[in-house]
């Protein structure tokens, strides 16, 4: 009774009217909300200013998705895939399933790394793959595998050309400004970084060249580049609002 | 008699020839003016150069705007909707009567703020807002709402899209430079600033990763990143390139 | 029979095959040369190298296209509008023929501000002016005018947005930043200047916010703001664009 | 019998089966692996590390490219075109033999170079050029080719167009700025390494204009080039897309 209750709330293919479950929208909130306390506590004057609620708040949001993460695998047993000991096995290793269970572990694993500041961090941002959980609740993820895959010979073969002008531009300006910037352009590897800076218009500035020469071979390369770099952005960007589209006829056609 | 002519005058639905009356034209030089001087009044080595000028000119402009109010509150009797007393009140707290009061009140309020550089920038930039009452004169606004409703849910599941990856490269060069850079990279807030200056393309160079890895992570998501960053806008352009349009064949239509 | 003879060749409407007359082939290859030869000469390490050489390239320059002057004002009276003293004088003051002489007249102006940087400066790029005399030689003007009529409303429209836009966060980021960077942001005016470098994306970094208010503020019209700046010039590269394409077809129908 | 199996296993048109053969497959592997390397050894960190790894890898590298290089030239008699030794040298002379050719010179030569960093840098990234060999596998660039000629009318005009913008922004701030910023707009030349960089959106800030007349026409020039400036881009973008598609289309049509 509970089980099939806990069934139509949890699993988006077990409730039937159009949009989510009360429970589900809740547990929508609640990500949102833990991934919002994850990125401000990352902040040391905010953490600092208020040590024990940011450790709480965690323990508290740690405890509601390990309840839930137990609930689903109960409530799994009303699929008759995953019924029984050997299919609640089954159901732990689904993807979604495994999704849920990396959104608790860093909270567990965060105590291995407790003097190790690098390691603090990654477990703090891995918190924030807790809001991949919510694509469990969106049917827009085949939408965008179908339109990425109709372009992907497209994409191929202008991120290969843009990859050869990236190289290229890079090595130019490597021969001719190695010599007098050595930090910035000693090698074709360091000068990508200057590269991928001018050719996405980005241009921080750090490193310009400097020489008569290197100018020259710049400003060609971020004149006639510009267009062939912005390609595979532009295809990938229209392979996302065909995905949209898609997603929104499909939907009004379902309506 | 009087009222007649005012409300034909200053009630854009009062006139019934294509265009605006010659007293809503001077209303509009007027509003460009005023807010012409308002921008150039910030400037302090001109405000320091003509103290009194500006004064002046501020007090002759909430003088006329106040005589134009009263007017336009006095002429609204003409509408059945807002005549007798009880119509006034109704007026004043149409939408437009309170942008029209809007646009005098920071004079008045302006001497309570005398002593605080904060609040006096603060109503300086407020005379800015009568530009918005140019608005009152357009019939772009309900096209423009037209088309940006038409686009909502494509723009949120952008919007969503963006932010995300905004998110995403910013916890990604915490993790990585905030030990060598602590200041512009030591908490994931912090990064975004780093983050939206580089998907946007901006680059202002104020803060640039140092270290390998940081360079790497961010190379990567400059250039998977743009076309994404520029769906938002690009959605929202194309909203207002159809309300303009819709906007060019409604008038074509009513010739 | 002279005056045939150079008409023919002088005057593009008096050339009845395709394309241009020798002669006009040859004022085109001078006019770029000249112009060349400007551009070299602002620089002061070739200038002082070969002190006599621009000098002398450009009093020959402005001697033969003193000639070319004066041999199509003669050849001018072939045609009946232009014959006598009283159609040689109406001619001087067609569009072409004025900026045949604004490419004369900085070498004979030059001898005046020969102790003045500026004015020589001045002179020097207005050299580059004759660049405009090769319009004559094409029929994209009358194309490209129509192209930007047909869109002009839609573009006073969209400038109009972008300028409010501009106006808006240079206005947020006076408020804000004016009292930590009074140099920068001290007037709405100078905060202009941070705007337009920010919302083109050009993003010098030369003007940065630094308090977090300000960052606030300039991460947000930064992401909204970025396609509503690009609506005037998509708008007119779109102009361009159908510009060149109408005249193509014009083309290819006359041919 | 060996000459007819390599034949058919090296030159694209002796292989009739989709795709390419077991041998040319390798051949691309091994150019990718030689480019790689050749990019990481200009690394002198990594270079420094292992002196001995990166001299004997291209040894081993320019051997198996002379290898086919030779098994080329013995196969290429199978051709009609190149039997014979007159034939052989039609061959060594067509334009992916000379390709092949180029590949392997740079080790050959470096030995001259050997006490020039110029040179050593030159050939170095020389051998990148081998990459230009993978173009012998495909048959995309007739379709680039032909999607190019289709559109360089608009392309040199909007070249053009975008040159005279250049230089007419160039040309206003060396006036403007000259006498303040010798050293970065001292001449219409300098000044073309600020126009680049700003039109492009770029925006290093390497050099930016510091009097209020020079950021007035940078702005102007900023907001109103933008979109001149991305056109020859553009187009270049728009005929690459063509040829994919076009590409794309007559393979499907061959399947």
């Amino acid at each position: 009774m509970i089980r099939r209750y806990l069934y139509h709330q949890l699993a988006p293919e077990g409730w039937h009217t159009h949009g989510l479950s009360p429970m589900n929208k809740l547990v929508c909130v609640l990500i949102l909300a833990a991934s919002f306390i994850a990125i401000v506590e990352t902040e040391p004057t905010i953490r600092d200013a208020y040590p024990l609620t940011f450790g709480g708040l965690e323990a508290f949001f740690v405890a509601v998705f390990s309840i839930e993460y137990l609930a689903r695998l109960y409530a799994a047993g009303e699929d008759p895939r995953y019924s029984g000991i050997v299919g609640r096995v089954r159901y732990v290793f689904t993807w979604w399933a495994l999704v849920d269970l990396i959104a608790i572990l860093p909270f567990f694993l965060g105590f291995i790394a407790h003097n190790n500041a690098f390691l603090l961090r990654l477990f703090r941002i891995l918190r924030l793959l807790r809001l991949s959980r919510l694509g469990r609740f969106s049917r827009a993820w085949a939408a965008l595998a179908e339109a990425l895959t109709a372009r992907v010979h497209e994409l191929v073969i202008s991120i290969g050309v843009a990859g050869l002008l990236l190289l290229f531009s890079a090595a130019c300006l490597y021969a001719v400004e190695a010599a007098h910037q050595p930090e910035a352009f000693g090698s074709v590897l360091r000068a990508l970084w200057w590269s991928i800076a001018t050719l996405t218009t980005v241009g921080y500035g750090d490193v310009t060249p400097i020489t008569a020469l290197g100018k020259l071979f710049a400003g060609i390369t971020a004149v006639a580049g510009i267009g062939i770099i912005a390609m595979p952005t532009g295809i990938l960007a229209a392979a996302f609002s065909d995905a949209f589209q898609n997603n929104d006829n499909d939907k009004k056609q379902g309506e």
